[in-house]
């Protein structure tokens, strides 16, 4: 195990580094330590040098040389034995290889660097409590937000603050299907089907569309702010599958855009961690934020709002995150806890139950355009004490189906949920009805 | 002089802070450190706390209570005597104690926060100097845009990037007044004289609304971005106070939003310093930012555009931002240079001039409405090979006065300028033509 002041502090002796993953972003990595290496050197206090790569395929043309670094078929056996001071982990992956070499790097006394939500989101404290066992930094600011440097902001630009509220538009691939459902009215399955043909999206979509991925970033945040143990487990996750041209038209013409939030709120009964489309008022910062940019709010109680925003993936947003962090070990400020808080002072997340949630709904009713039926629609909203604050049909097809929607003041989730359950009961209405929570940012 | 090790490193004994100046600001970093004690402690890993004040008035309610802490009349003689790890530097002024206070906690071994743009606009060069002989922290995060953490951004979290260019709305007062004055159509000295009652500006507003607040703040986000050192006295500054009505209501009707601006930018010939009313797009990030909140675009070559936005100045922001530098230095991660390089490093500032600067232009023209004058407008920007974007006009009155908005597309300054010089001296052009840059962002 080396001493931690071997790894900070300005020193001639270059910053060794070993990167493990060599596809888009480690690349980057690799292009971004060369194109402005002399400028790093001047912020970091030393070079920053590339002493090793690991990847699958050797031979693969990358965009840049790996010439005189060595090369490792094993990421594992690089972690443990190369010739560097820190190890980058880009495999992927909550386990196998990027846990193994992860773990092996810091076990051999080397700093690690990763962007691997999904790692973090299932072993944040194990991980970090063995890289502050070991007196090595464990840093991760290209695992939310890209190139958005809010894992620093939330670490130490808001430290003063008692965090209230962070919201997120974590996932640039929703946010892109979101935003180009809107503007050009297609519906979501034509537009993921364009999204995995432009690259922006997986040939298999399901971690980001059903909210996995901005889940698990959530859970970082929600770390960060509060001083709690990452709970992925404990995060309400819903994604944008069924989200329809149609909700994303009345959206707009109740002023609203739709976007895939992750939330993380400090409420009396608990902390809420959430992941699902929200209404947020078009004008609004987060609201703007279009195709695939990211976005984070915080909330501060001496600070107020702070809004970062930018790209949130992408070989040169997440190089940039990497070797920030790599900037940091370099020069010695990297010292502190991952997550701010060590490990084993870091509080249990009490979540807050989603039934306890307190806020605005939007509805979208398939009704028989009838006497009768917004009356008894009505009854069931007053019987569980929720209350309409808008309503919208356009036309009228007497005796066939006509789209209703509504907004709802704010309630609590429980008695949403019943009252929604009461109304899909109710005669005359035809389907399911579609409900959408509204966010206030 | 104190070990550097002193100040940094987890540990349990307290970091104690002498705070000089007892305003809004400095009686809140005392309630933000009293309020969330035990959470600024987890993440600085040891409490910090004030061991001494100094302000000009001990019987003034402040709001938080002064028991237990050392008074001293004179803040130099506490920056040198008192019982503490850093001075905490809230009097303002670019020279007398402000400067004087430093330097005595400089020369003492305390470590530095300061929120003084002013001092660090004419001295950063001397001041960061003597910080890094000494081997203490000098921070400043509250001296830019309050509590948006944007000299961590560009020092730390951007830190891979060749930084190109930063944008920022850097002062709340003038970003209030102008919008006030879209909002209510009223013009200029009639919204300011509503800010002076409201207290969002100055009883003498000149610092603000002249711009030499904004160009302070620039000249040390300029050096954060490029490594330069600081050079106030290449900032081309230009305020608001010839902004009319009339002006905003032509840019809503083009598309766009007039807001100072401060603009860092590396080009060819050197590197632009200046701040300036500009026109930028309505939707833009920046066109979007309202009222007394502060923005700031940084554009680097890996991570593309990132966004910072929040509240610039007021008790709650620029405490947030006091403490936070704070607890980077009790959780010693502050022992890297105040501007990212060392001062030694630092290169000079090559200004660019402004007669190179490159881009487009809005103009606002008085002509008699008579056959002729315009074909003479148009003959004078073509004699300096400028030309017209757009030309707008409503309504006609023959042989009177009417506006005339012309825009202009990009060129050079100088150009630009000998063309406007060309344009009123046209016969039938009645005032000195009114010219705003249209910055794209």
């Amino acid at each position: 195990m080396s001493e931690p002041k071997k790894l900070g502090g300005a020193s001639a002796s270059p910053l060794k580094v070993a990167v493990a993953g060599l596809g888009t972003v480690g690349a980057g990595v690799l292009k971004v330590l060369r194109d402005n290496a002399a400028a790093i050197a001047a912020r970091a206090g030393r070079p920053i040098v590339v002493t090793a790569v690991s990847a699958r395929n050797r031979g693969k043309d990358r965009g840049v040389s790996l010439d005189g670094l060595a090369w490792y078929d094993d990421p594992v056996e690089m972690a443990r034995d190369a010739d560097a001071d820190v190890v980058v982990e880009l495999i992927g992956g909550a386990n196998g290889p990027a846990k193994a070499s992860v773990l092996a790097a810091i076990n051999a006394g080397r700093g690690v660097v990763t962007a691997n939500k999904a790692l973090l989101a299932h072993h944040a404290t194990e991980l970090s409590s063995a890289a502050e066992a070991a007196g090595v930094p464990l840093a991760f600011e290209a695992a939310v937000a890209g190139g958005i440097p809010i894992v620093k902001g939330l670490r130490e630009g808001l430290a003063a603050n008692r965090i209230d509220r962070v919201v997120g538009i974590l996932n640039g691939t929703c946010n892109y299907i979101l935003t180009t459902m809107r503007e050009s009215g297609r519906d979501f399955g034509d537009v993921l089907a364009d999204a995995q043909a432009l690259g922006y999206a997986e040939a298999d979509p399901s971690f980001d569309i059903d909210g996995v991925d901005a889940a698990h970033k959530l859970s970082l945040l929600t770390s960060l702010a509060f001083g709690t143990k990452v709970d992925f487990a404990n995060v309400h996750v819903e994604g944008i599958r069924h989200i329809t041209a149609l909700d994303i038209g009345y959206a707009d013409e109740l002023g609203f855009r739709i976007k895939l939030l992750g939330i993380a709120r400090r409420t009396e009964g608990g902390i809420e961690q959430r992941v699902h489309p929200c209404m947020v008022p078009k004008a609004s910062a987060i609201g703007a934020v279009e195709g695939v940019f990211n976005a984070v709010i915080v909330e501060g109680d001496a600070v107020g709002q702070v809004v970062f925003c930018g790209r949130g993936a992408g070989e040169g947003p997440t190089a940039s995150a990497v070797v920030a962090d790599l900037v940091d070990i370099a020069s010695g400020r990297a010292g502190a806890p991952a997550f701010g808080v060590p490990a084993a002072l870091q509080a249990e997340l009490k979540p807050a139950p989603m039934a306890d949630h307190f806020g605005s709904y939007y509805v979208r009713l398939s009704v028989v355009d009838k006497p009768g039926v917004f009356a008894a629609i009505a009854s069931a909203l007053g019987k569980e004490d929720v209350s309409m604050e808008s309503v919208l049909q356009h036309g009228r097809h007497p005796d066939g189906p006509v789209a209703v929607v509504l907004t709802i003041h704010e309630t609590t989730e429980g008695a949403f949920m019943r009252a929604l359950d009461r109304i899909s009961h109710v005669d005359g209405v035809l389907d399911q009805p579609r409900a959408i929570r509204i966010e206030t940012v």
